[in-house]
Formats: structure tokens, sequence, C-alpha cells
């Protein structure tokens, strides 16, 4: 079948086994061929391709509403709803979507990304039915991983509470980004290992009624027994002691299997869980073989012996970088200790956790458990460092404020993925991160520039003593620069003048860097004279810096890849301000004030202005030159 | 006994049951008395008076760590750490603080407010405990309602995960802030009414070892039977399934009871959890007959009857005025439905709920559960309205951003206790709210003067259909104006002037345009014009507006009781760098970049800088007078 032309799902209606098994096999072999050349989330896709095709047979979308919890692993039903033919721009620069996204298909009922959300949606969802009268399913289809986020379980607990309509998929893989953390995990597996739960009720229900039927203290207690009869169902029982049906365990590459427990559940009142196992990189050797989960998100591969495509002599990743040099202070200052929220292969902390087992905490996807852990550390004089995600620190943003700024603790925060993201898209830009910490009392935030400067500010930050203390870093490579011998200290507050210039400043850090150099040299070709100054220290300011340059009455020009409203730019804004430098010129260039949608950065760059063109623009209309001045 | 006298909790070690029962009753006495004037959370406290003196005989602080999650309970507990000799500043400027705080004893060892924080700060104390190689017992003691927020459930999972030696003391009183809500709430019911856990469990034994030993299917059930043995035990067994060893119920106002399990629970291994049955209340008539939990945080009231001392003929409260504006909305609109975390009467949504008894949902203290609830409800075309205190929606920032504002959902957001909330302190002020949603894209940000603008306002946000729309209103009573028998729609993003100048501007909203006010008459005596401006759209800025100040050249003070990095202030700077303005002289008034500890609002805006006095001095050096001018 060509996977381009399917319109919609109705396909699926009169299809029996074989002929899904034949259209599963088509799907995998699609993924797998496409994905070689654009990249995207394989090993998820491939975990799913059954339970997909189940779904879209038993249930009706867009009536039925398909959740896709994260949603990376909504691909195939991209495929079942009209979007094969868009396969070859997935991810790209105004394509296919690696996420669901309503104004892509009405199929798209939810938007995902962050991870956990879509039982509370589904939740919104069905009292929005129930109050209109509607009658249809809802379907949030969630990994064992997003499971143990607290959002989710906050939604568990109410939907039970409530005994809403929600057929909740539990998509078990065993493993979430990376191996799987957390009790619950650990009931999930007694759960798989437990065989059906209704030929377990049934057996027990016979084995009861043979206790015999004696006085006493027995009757008593044999009463209390069957009471609590479901406690013996040792697989759904956690589920059901939050007022859910459970079905499973189902296998969730058995259509059989998966097509007779969907259609239990669509007949079952009140909340409902089917407890799906499948296996992530089902059908393709060297993702089902990998067991660092290195398949989970790719670049483009080879399709035969799946050997990624990777340029040649690429710099570190930044990830590498920062992870090596707090290795490096971990040696010499046991009090460090690193906290990731299931991110461990993201943030590249395998060789930390390798020489420092005990001193990595991978605490599943928890973002405000790993936020405040890491504060209650501190208390205890430890020097925690926090690797994670900008977009996924937006978590944690309470335990922030409330845990670590008001209480002043020596948190170190690696926010990594700082600034646009590329092929991930809107849901992952991490340009927030300025601004909602900006404005939180006593922090100190951070960039380098390369990865030299990178381990000063590690070193720095770890003999910090007075309260959390950010470095943020881009996704992508590193510079590829020489590093000192010795990390040093740089002091909190103070930026660098990468270049002298006496007609106009720009101000920038991180990434923005080159393209301040490059127009402060084109300029320099006009006969203006551009100074540029690394502000690596984003707060505080370099009062000092900025006294001399506002008093000399230079214009200032502020570049960020982060939102503007409330951004480094408008702290620049705020010390003229402060200080009374009424007339001080300052332009600032960021991240306008709407969501970014995915395409490689330097699209994304173009669209938003943030060129060396668009730097060389304004800094004309800052300083006139020459001829214009005579 | 003379409470004020304690000086640390050894005296406790020698005494026996019948006076700790003494002093437990003196202890009473002493907190109903002192609350009757200073006020304070007299409900919680009276339920915890033998629980923690319990605690402070079996375990030894502050090597033994006690972590009192959300903190308002921890009264007893600074009785019993030398701070008795206080209890007349409680919650006052420069007084004793309401929570715990460092700064005040060694035996604060961490620092709440915000609730479901104590089990990831007690597991961060516990790793490090264990890689200093220390050897004393962490001991978070949370409430039934906080053990729902999602992050304690994160840390649950994490701690049972690790195994790690917890004391986890759980002080189930049935209901958190009001009634508890949720499906686990179902389960420690059952927990409740299923008798001694060990008593149970010896009983089964017993049976178990009644079931005959014959062949096949029965063998085979029974093995199983035998395997799942504690899932018999219904009181523990939801947390057992996470790892936990449990002990409870245990009566929570019997020292025997209470030490003898705290003394199972000092000797057992890994993680422990002590389920403790206490009443709210408990031995003050008023507060233990409390239905309606009007006894959770109470002002000054007469002692022997109850009754609370109140201003006489105050308006109604800024909750109130809210709420009762949606409730007439909703009858003509049934999209419109109430969504609280926990805050059905802090947030004055009772009458709401009388009406509309199945449009109200109380989620349980999930606040991001209730934001992406919201979200799916508007997905669906209702009109969710999200009844938040700005602080805690501090939990659902990510949930904001990602869930609502970048899918551009329709959700009302009520930001209760908006600006400086007095007596709770630091970790309850309103004053981030601003800067964190203003920096994100799609919002619409407003602020009421007072009721009348309040129901326009309410009125407004329901008939808008382009995005979330939040409305703050501060913590207290309201204006006590008349309003308009209907409400009307005002055009977003347009300001209001509530007076005419031409020497300066005022740009302000909600509780600070009384002081503009006033300072503008006192400058008109001396000879000055200051406008004064309601800028009740803090987002979108009244474009049209500004442009005219800007271009006539008034210089402009920004009042806001807000942080002033990122806040509304600087959004006006950012409009005069956009549209350069350069030489626009703008001046900002607000929340200094420091947290603003407790006492009352009026004191605090003393201590920042923000009264009448503070306003007339800015503008004095903003435009000179007649005479000077001349």
């Amino acid at each position: 079948m060509d996977l381009c032309k399917i319109k919609d799902p109705s396909i699926l209606k009169d299809m029996n086994t074989n002929q899904l098994e034949q259209l599963a096999d088509e799907t995998r072999q699609f993924l797998i061929e496409n994905l070689a050349t654009t990249g995207g989330h394989l090993g998820a896709n491939l975990g799913v391709v059954e339970l997909t095709l189940a779904l879209h047979k038993v249930y009706k979308s867009p009536e039925d509403r398909f959740l896709w919890d994260v949603g990376h692993q909504s691909y195939i039903h991209k495929i079942l709803t009209g979007r094969g033919g868009q396969f070859e721009t997935l991810r790209q620069y105004k394509g296919l979507c690696g996420f669901p996204k309503r104004d892509e298909s009405e199929h798209d009922v939810w938007e995902t990304g962050h991870s956990s959300t879509s039982l509370s949606a589904a939740m919104g969802m069905a009292i929005a039915r129930d109050l209109k009268k509607e009658n249809h399913s809802i379907l949030p289809i969630i990994g064992d991983g997003a499971l143990t986020g607290g959002m989710a379980l906050e939604a568990l607990n109410h939907i039970g509470h409530e005994k809403k309509n929600v057929t909740v998929i539990l998509n078990d893989n065993e493993m979430s980004i990376a191996k799987n953390v957390g009790a619950l995990h650990g009931a999930l597996g007694r759960m798989r290992s437990a065989g059906k739960y209704h030929r377990v009720k049934d057996d027990l229900e016979w084995v009861l009624k043979k206790i015999p039927a004696v006085g006493g203290r027995i009757a008593q207690a044999a009463e209390r027994l069957k009471d609590s009869m479901k406690y013996f169902v040792v697989p759904g029982m956690f589920f059901e002691e939050l007022g859910f049906t459970y079905y499973g365990p189902v296998d969730g590459h058995d259509f059989d299997d998966l097509i007779e427990n969907l259609n239990y559940a669509k007949k079952t009142d009140g909340p409902v869980i089917v407890h799906v196992m499948t296996q992530k990189g089902k059908g393709y050797h060297p993702a089902e073989t990998d067991v660092k989960d290195k398949w989970h998100g790719v670049g483009p591969y080879k399709m035969e012996s799946g050997e990624k495509i990777k340029p040649v002599d690429a710099p570190p990743a930044w990830s590498s970088v920062i992870s090596e040099a707090l290795r490096k202070e971990a040696k010499k200052d046991d009090r460090i200790v690193a906290v990731t929220p299931a991110m461990i292969l993201g943030s590249k902390l395998e060789k930390f956790g390798e020489e420092f087992p005990d001193r990595l905490f991978d605490v599943g996807i928890a973002e405000q458990h790993a936020t405040t852990m890491s504060a209650g550390l501190a208390t205890q004089g430890m020097k925690p460092f926090l690797a994670i995600y900008s977009t996924f620190l937006q978590r944690g943003y309470d335990q922030v404020v409330h845990d670590v700024a008001r209480q002043k603790l020596n948190v170190i925060f690696g926010i990594d993925r700082a600034g646009l993201v590329g092929a991930d898209g809107e849901t992952h830009q991490g340009v927030f991160d300025i601004a909602f910490l900006r404005s939180v009392p006593n922090f100190v935030i951070s960039m380098p520039k390369d990865e030299n400067e990178a381990q000063h500010l590690v070193h720095t930050a770890t003999h910090y003593d007075d309260g959390p203390f950010a470095i943020r870093y881009p996704r992508g490579n590193a510079k590829g620069v020489q590093t000192d011998e010795q990390p040093e200290i740089i002091p909190i507050g103070s930026w660098e003048i990468l270049k002298e210039g006496t007609d106009a400043v720009i101000l920038t850090f991180g990434t923005t860097i080159d393209m301040a150099l490059e127009a402060s040299e084109k300029l320099k070709k006009d006969g203006r004279s551009v100074k540029v100054v690394n502000a690596r220290f984003i707060k505080p300011l370099d009062d000092a810096m900025l006294h001399d340059i506002m008093k000399a009455g230079m214009p200032i020009l502020t570049i960020e890849e982060g939102v503007l409203q409330g951004g480094f730019g408008s702290s620049v804004l705020e010390f003229a301000e402060e200080h009374e430098y009424s007339s001080q010129w300052v332009k600032r260039m960021g991240v306008p004030d709407r969501f970014i949608e995915h395409g490689s950065v330097q699209k994304l760059w173009e669209e938003i202005g943030l060129t060396t063109d668009h730097v060389v623009r304004n800094l004309k209309q800052m300083i006139p030159n020459k001829q214009q001045r005579a």
C-alpha cells in the first residue's frame, strides 16, 4: 500500500489481522526509510505501530480523541490521518511537525512536546464532553516514563476521584527516554510478570470459596480477606486503588490481544487503564538492540547498517563540554553531585556516572522533584549540579523561586539547550529562561562563549557559595577552541571586551557573539568602530563597564537568543533608567513575542532577524558613517 | 509550665504520658490565647500538638531533621525550640514568622510555605547524609492534602526506588485546606478504617495456613496468593507498593500509640511512612466543629465564643467580587466553568458551587493539573476560569507556557492575592506573576481598580476568544464602589485617564492607584500638573496613549506592586526603545530585587518605598516647580 495515499483511518475498518500485520510491516519500512534521511524519533514510533493501528481500528478519530503524551510517537497517527506524503519535510522549516499540531489536522486534538500533560487535558475534555452531553471516548496515550511526572499523577488522582470515562493507554516499553526510574516502575514490573488480570481474578475467587467457613477469628479474617479481594489481583492493584479498571498486560505487538482489550475498555464505564507492553525500536535491529537508547531521537543514518551520518571532526557537544568540566571539578570536591531528570544521555552525564556512580542521580521525568531535591542537598553543604534543558526547567519554576532562590541555596543549574533548538520546535525552544530567572532575586545567570570559558564558569560556579548559579549553554557543538590547563575563577558579573571600538557597542553572549564580531568587522570597512562585549554574566550586569559605556554616551545594541520581553536587553534598559542615563540610546535584538516553530536554527534566525546583516543594519542606523557625520 | 521559658526539646525526654498530656493541654491553651490576638493558623496547629511533642521526644532535633510541609503547622515546634516568648509578634513585621525559617533557629532546617516540597528536600538531605556517612533521621511531616501535589508523588516514587532511610510522617486530618480531593484520598480512607497493620497481617498469615495444600489449579493459585500476601494488608498497600514500610493508622492524639509507632519507625531500615490520624482544631470547640475550615487561617477572635473580630462594614473581599461577577456571567453562558486547586473557600467560590454544582471543579493541591485541565476544557469550546493565587500559579508556569499560551487557548486566569500579601510573608507574596506572564506570548494581563471595573473585566474576559486572559486582584477588600447595572466590554489594551495633567504622567494599576492620585493632589498644590492613568491592561499596553504621552515628551513614572525586573515598568521602557523615543524619561517604582518578608502590607510598602511620599519625591525630581522653572 502506498502510505502517502492514505486519506483517513477508515481504511482500517475492514482489515483482518493478516492485513493489519502487513500494513504494520509497510509502516515500519516507511518510517525506517524516511527517517534515514530526515532523522526523527524512530525508536518510539517503531514501538507503537500495532498499537496505533489498533487504536484507529477500534476507535473513531477525530470524534474519539487521541492525546499523544510527549507526542514524538505520533508519526503513525500522522500517516493514517493523511500526512504520509509530507514525511520528507519532517521536522524541517515549514514542514511536518514532529509532534501533534492542531492546525495540521483535525485528528490532532492536543499538542504536546513536554511530557505528562495528556491526562490533565483528557480530564478537561471529559468534563466538557459530559457537560455538553456528548458521547465519545477520550484516550490519552502515555508512556511509563511520562506517567511518573508529577502532573500525570495529579491527574490520575483526580480522574479516579471523579470517576470520569477516560481510557488511559499506558504504553509501557520499560524505558522513558532512558532507563526508567521510580518505585512505580517496580510496581509496573510486577504487573507485567503477573499474568492476565481476569484469569488471576477467576482463580482466586475459586480458591477463596475453599476456605472453610468456621467461626471466630478465622471467619473475621476470611471476611476481611474477601472484602479485600481486589488486592489479590496483583497486576492492576495500584491503578485499581486509584479508581481505575485495569486491563492488561496486553502484548502491544499482537493485534488480536490489542483489539480484544481495547474493545473491553470501550465497553467499560468509568476510568480505565489499558496496560500495553511494547518494545521500543521494534522491527529495526539497530534500534531494537539499543540498550543505551541512542535511537530515541536520531539524525540521518545509513539504513542497512544503522550507522549514523555525522559531520566529521565536529567539536564536542556543549553538553559534553559542561559535563566534562563538572567531572574534573568533582574529582577535587566530593561535595559535587549531579542530578538529572531522565536526561543522563541528553546531558552527556554517562562518564560522570561511570566515575562517580554514587554521585549521579537520575530522578526520572520529575523536574520539580529534581529542583527541590537539589535544594535539599544544598542545605546540607553539598554542591548539586542540576543538568536540565531550558524548556524543562520551566516545570521547576516554582521550586526555583520558592525553594532554591528564596533560601539562597548553592544549587548550580546547568541549563542545557538554551536558545533555539531547531527541529523539535516551539514546545522545546529554550527562549524563556533568561526572562523567568532574571526576575528572581539572588540568581547569578551566565553563558560561556566557548569551551574554555565554559570550564572557567563551571569552576567559578562550583566555588561560589552565595546562592544559585545558572550556566546556560546551547544545543549543538561547541567551538573547538583550546582550553587552559587549569580552570580559573571568573569574577561574578565581569564582562569581557572582545573588540575595542568607539562609535557603538554590542552587548551579547553565547551563540550570538559570532554575528556581533562579523558585523563589527563589516562596519570597520565602512569606517565605523564598533566595540563588542561578551556579556557572559546576564545577571548581575557588569555595572562598572556599563557606567563607562553610558557615561561615554555610546549607543548600545544588545543581542540575545531569548525573548525580548523582560530579557537581557531589558535589563540594560532598566540599568539606564535606574541610573538616570535618560538619553542613553539602547536597541535590542532577540526573539519576538510569539512562539517560534520548528526548523533549522539558521532558518529560524533568519525568520526572526537575528543575522549579521540585521546587526549591521541596526548599527548603521545608530551610527552615521564618516561621510554622513561630516 | 511557662511555655515561653522552654529553651529546647530536651525537657521532654523524661516526661511520662501524664506529663506530656498536661503539656499538650497547656500548649493548646497557649495557642488559643495567643492567636486570639495575633491571628494565625490555629486549626492546623491544634491538630498536631501531641504529634509534635511525640516527635521531639522520640527524635533529637536538630540532628534529626524535621521538615514541616507547608509549614503553617510548625507553631508547637517553634515553642519547643525556644521561641514561645516571641508569639506575641507572630506574623508581624520583623516578628516571628508563621512558617519555618532557617535564620530563626537551627531547628528549622527547611523553609516552607508552598505545599508538597518536604519529601523532595528530605530526599536531598538523605542523599547528603549517606554520602557524608552520617547517621540521623530525616522526617518530612506532610498532610494528606499536600501529599497529592504532583511533586510529592514524584518524590515518593524516587525515595521508594532508591530505598533511602526517610521517615514520612503522614498527618492525615481528612482535609487539606478544605475538603480533600482525589482517589488517593479514598485509598487513605480505606486505610483508616482497616485497623492496625500488624494485627491484620498476623490474622491473615494464620488464615493462609489453613488453606488446604492440594495440587493443581488450587495449589498454583494459593501459591500466587501467598506471594501477594502484602496485598491482603489493606492499610499500607498503596505505600508498600511504592517501596515504603507502613505503620498505622496511628491515633495522633494518643501519646502511647504515637511513641510506640515512632519507635518502630526509628528502628526500621529503608523508607517508612507513619500514618497518623489527627483532628484539625482539636481541643477548641469552635475550630473542632468547623466543617467549612473557616479556622484554617484566622485573624483575631474572641477566645470564649470564637467570634471573629472583624472591621465593621468592610467592602466585600476581592475574591468575592470576582467570583460573584463570574457567577453572573455563568448564568448567561453555560460554557463557563470554574476550576480551583483546593481553594474554594480562599477564592470564595462557595456560591458559584451552590448555583452550578456541576460546573465547579476543585482538583486538590494540584496547580499543574488545574492549569492543563483548564486548557483541555478550552480545546472543547468551554470557557474555564481558573481561580488561583499568584504565588501558586508559579507552580503551573510550564503549563501556562506550553499548554495554554502556546495553543492560544481561552483560559481565564483569576490571579488572586496578586501583590504583597502581608502576614504570610515571602513564600506567598504575589509579586512575580507580571514578570513571568508578560514574557509569554499571546497573553492578556489585566487588573481592575475597583469592583465595577472588575465586573467589566470578567465580562470582557468571558467574551474574549483570542487566547488566555489574566485578571489579577489583590488580597483583602475591594473599594466599596457602586457597580453598573450591566457589565460592559472594555476594549483590550485600553487604559483610562483618571486625572488630566500636563507636566508628568503616572502609569499604574490596581492597589497603587490611590497613592498616585494622592501624590497628584499634593503636587497640584505645588503648581505641578500630574496626569494619572489607570493602566488596567498590563499587556498589551495602550499603544496609542503611550505614543501620545511620549510624543509630548512627558516624563513617565510607573508604579506597580510587583518585581521591577521585567515588570510593567520595564515594558514601558521596552516600548520607548522599540519606537525609538530615545530621550524619553521613564522612572519605575515597584518591588526591589530581593524577597520581601512578612508584615502588614502598609509596613512593607514603607520598607520598599511604595508610598505617596516617595511618589511625590520622585515626581518633584522629574518636574521642577514653577519657581524653579522660572
